[in-house]
Formats: C-alpha cells, sequence, structure tokens
C-alpha cells in the first residue's frame, strides 16, 4: 500500500472541505498536498481572497515539512522563540494555523492547507478536509 | 458580468481536460487559472510527474501574461530567435505547448495549463479543457 | 466592459496623487495596478526615496491579493497576531499603510500603492488617487 | 548638475514613446529608469500583454547595468558566445532589443526599455523615447 493519499481521496477532502466553507459562508483557498508536500488538487472559492492561492499550499506543505499542524508553529516562531526564522526556510513556511496533516492509522499520506478566512475558520475547514479522509484503501 | 471564469466554469474545464487524460491513458497535471494568472483550480493525477505541478501552473500563467497560447513560443525562444531569454523574465515563464486561453466573445477571460506527457498530449488534453469552457454566462 | 481599470483611468488616479504629494511637499513613489495586480503606471517623484520603488508597488499588489487596504494589515500581521508572517508570502507584501484599493459599484477594479513619506503621508496620497477614480465609464 | 533625469524629462521621453506606439498601432508597456537603473515612469497601455510589465523594465535596468542597448547582447549571449548565461546574473537581465541608453552630452542620464511588440517595433518605440530627451539642462 502505498504511503501518499490518492487523487480520488485528495478530491474527497476537497470536496468535504469546500461544503465546510459553504456552510460557514466563507470563501476560501483550499489545498491537498501528498506525502512529500507536492501538490495534489486545489480549489478557490468565488471571491476568496488572492493571496490564499499562495498560502493555503505553503499551510499544507509546511504541515508535511514540519510534520505538524502548523498552528502549532505559532507561538515557537515568534520573536524571542526557539524557530524564530523558520519561515524564511524551505522555500518559504507558514507559522499560522490552517494546514493540518492527513493520516492513516499513524501515516502520514498528505496535508490539507485552508486559507482566506479567519485563521479559527480556516482550522475548521481543513478539519472538515481532514475527517473526510477515507480511513481504509483496499488497493 | 465580472472578466474572469468563476470556479464552477473552471471545474468544468479541468474535468473536461481530465477525462480526456484519461481517454488516452496519460496522468497529467492540470492548472486552470483566472485572467490575472491566479491558480483557480488544480488537480495531478495518480502517477503524474511531480515536476509538472509547477510546469502546468506555469503554462497557464504564461498563456495570460503573453495573451498567447504557449507553444506559439517554442520557435521565437530558441537560442538566435527574437525572444531568446523570454523564460527568464515575469518570475519564469514556460515557452513549450501545453498552456492555452480560456476565452469568450474575445475576451481571455482564464488560462489552462497541461503538463506530465508529451507536449502534444499536453496540448490535446488542454484543447479538451478549452472546448468545455461555457461560452455563454447569464449571472 | 472590461472589470479592470484602463491606462486612462490609471493615468488620472495618478496625477491625482502626485497632485496631493506635491501639495504636501513629500516627494513619492506612486504606482497603480489592474484588478489582477499587474502594474499599469508608475511615478517617482524627484527625491524620493528608491526604496519605494519597489514599496509602492508591493502595496498596491498586496491590496489586490488581499482585497483590503494595507493599513488594515498592520496589527494582524504583529508578532503575536493572528497573520504574523504574511509578508512572505504570494511573492513579499506589504502590512503597513499606503495600499488603497480602487473600485467601482462594489468591484475592485485596480489598485494604488504610496510610499516614500511617512505612512499618514502615504495613505493621504493614496487616498487622493482612490477619490479621482472616475466613477462611470461609457465605454 | 546631477547625473540623472529628472521626472519632467522621464515624462517626456514616455511620452514620445506612447506616441510612437499609438502610431504604428502597437500596445506597448514603457519604462524609463534613472542611471542607477531604479524606475522612474512606466505606462501600460490597454491591451499590451502583461508579460513585458516586467521585461520593459528589465530591459531599462539592463541598459544601465551594461552601459550599452540590449540589442548588442543578442549575439554575446548566444550558447558557446562570451557572455552566455548574463541572463542570470544581477537579479535578472534580458538579451534583446528594446532597452536603450539615455545620455546627454556623452553621460548616461537613464534608460528606457520597451516592450510588448516585435523587437523591431520595441526598438523603434524605445528610440522614439531616446529622441525626445531634453538635450540641455539649465538647473
Amino acid at each position: 500500500m502505498p504511503a501518499s493519499l490518492t487523487l480520488e481521496e485528495a478530491e474527497a477532502v476537497l470536496a468535504a472541505a469546500k461544503a465546510k466553507a459553504e456552510e460557514i459562508g466563507q470563501p476560501m483557498n483550499i489545498a491537498v498536498c501528498d506525502d512529500g508536500g507536492h501538490l495534489v488538487v486545489f480549489a478557490r472559492m468565488d471571491a476568496a481572497i488572492k493571496v490564499s492561492v499562495d498560502i493555503s499550499q505553503r499551510k499544507a506543505r509546511t504541515a508535511i515539512m514540519m510534520n505538524l499542524p502548523t498552528d502549532a508553529l505559532s507561538g515557537i516562531t515568534q520573536p524571542g522563540a526557539e524557530l524564530y526564522g523558520l519561515e524564511w526556510t524551505s522555500g518559504g513556511l507558514v507559522s499560522f494555523g490552517g494546514g493540518m496533516l492527513l493520516s492513516r492509522r499513524g501515516d502520514t499520506v498528505g496535508a490539507i492547507g485552508v486559507s482566506a478566512g479567519s485563521v479559527a475558520q480556516d482550522m475548521e475547514v481543513a478539519a472538515a478536509g481532514v475527517a473526510a479522509l477515507p480511513k481504509t484503501r483496499d488497493k
């Protein structure tokens, strides 16, 4: 069984996140990447801000690179904190919430990044995507 | 009526391109951007090469920036030709086929970029996406 | 009717901003971009600092990318605040005042970025440019 | 007498280039920079391709950096030629025609870069800008 998620699975994650964004009335940029941080699917909803094309992808990639959700990085990247400057490494990372790991039986298979709302909204929509990842895979 | 395509329209373009890629048996990276070159939707099919995550997006953006399909650039960017060196401008462009404009009644509303197969395959799949753009819009 | 502003409109915005800068005696860099963040007109007044060639353009582009005036970003990008680190995304953004949206009937058609004075001066000059955008267009 | 051109002079250069572009019916991006390669004025005419926002500025800056018109670089930057790879230095240069020096009594005071047409058209429009530089200055 390959470690990384398939396109079909990524589409399921994206669809669930998009449905949540519609439910809360906040247009979003939603990116799903594989276990190497490479983009699999992306959608920008009508009226979602353009800056988040980049930020949503960076959030997903950051989660993969750090093997952590991005909200775990906020505190430790502040001025004076241990990882101050982390964002300028690895081609550019993001240290605020909205990037979450997609895992199956303890293995990271990808990540989702959501951006365009408040950080709390971004995290709510990302979590809806995470919950939609099929938990088993036969092939 | 806004000049740029909507998410729903971009999804229709992506779906048609993906169907064509499946039909010819070549996994692809497919990107659709708006009339300013900003990504709207993207999908990487299973087994499509990762390098094309970037190339497909650049092809779509190049078509917007040049207001031309990218295959029109191949000849004029060769060593000795008029625009040799074009690819290193504007944040990085692509000068081989697979990027095509999405137009409606003469107005550019977006672009599609396809990458991972031969250039001929990329162009065939992109053309399928172009053909799927709804020609009228009521809203 | 295209969504984005024309060169003639951008020139009117630039002229009004420049007149205000002369009135307050502060040489400025003034950039006007379209609704995709692409530069339309620019002027650097004699004795205006060179660093603002870049900053004024980034302010205009940031307003487009965030769909907000740049002064709205100051608070939320401070250390400890929600979007700390925003400036390092999307090719480089600016989070202090002087970038403002150009809108017509609720649609963003472009943005102006002004830089070289104090932030208050930059905002005053940008606002003069915003006020000069023709509100209707016949063609 | 300062070596660099003034805003007023740059505006005269831009206006003449723009008039020539209108005369030949080719919408252009026109950039005028000072003797340090820093942008002074810029205009993108309606329907001019977006890629040339960057290319026109690079042409002007390249002319300053090399102290040569950019068409002088085409031959010497080809594969196998002496300066192959020049374009990747100094933040990115351009080696095709359309960038020309603005000089007064043997001193370089700035440069003009024009892009969006054929190279021959770009050079014709740039030359019109060069011809419009006031030859004397009293202040």
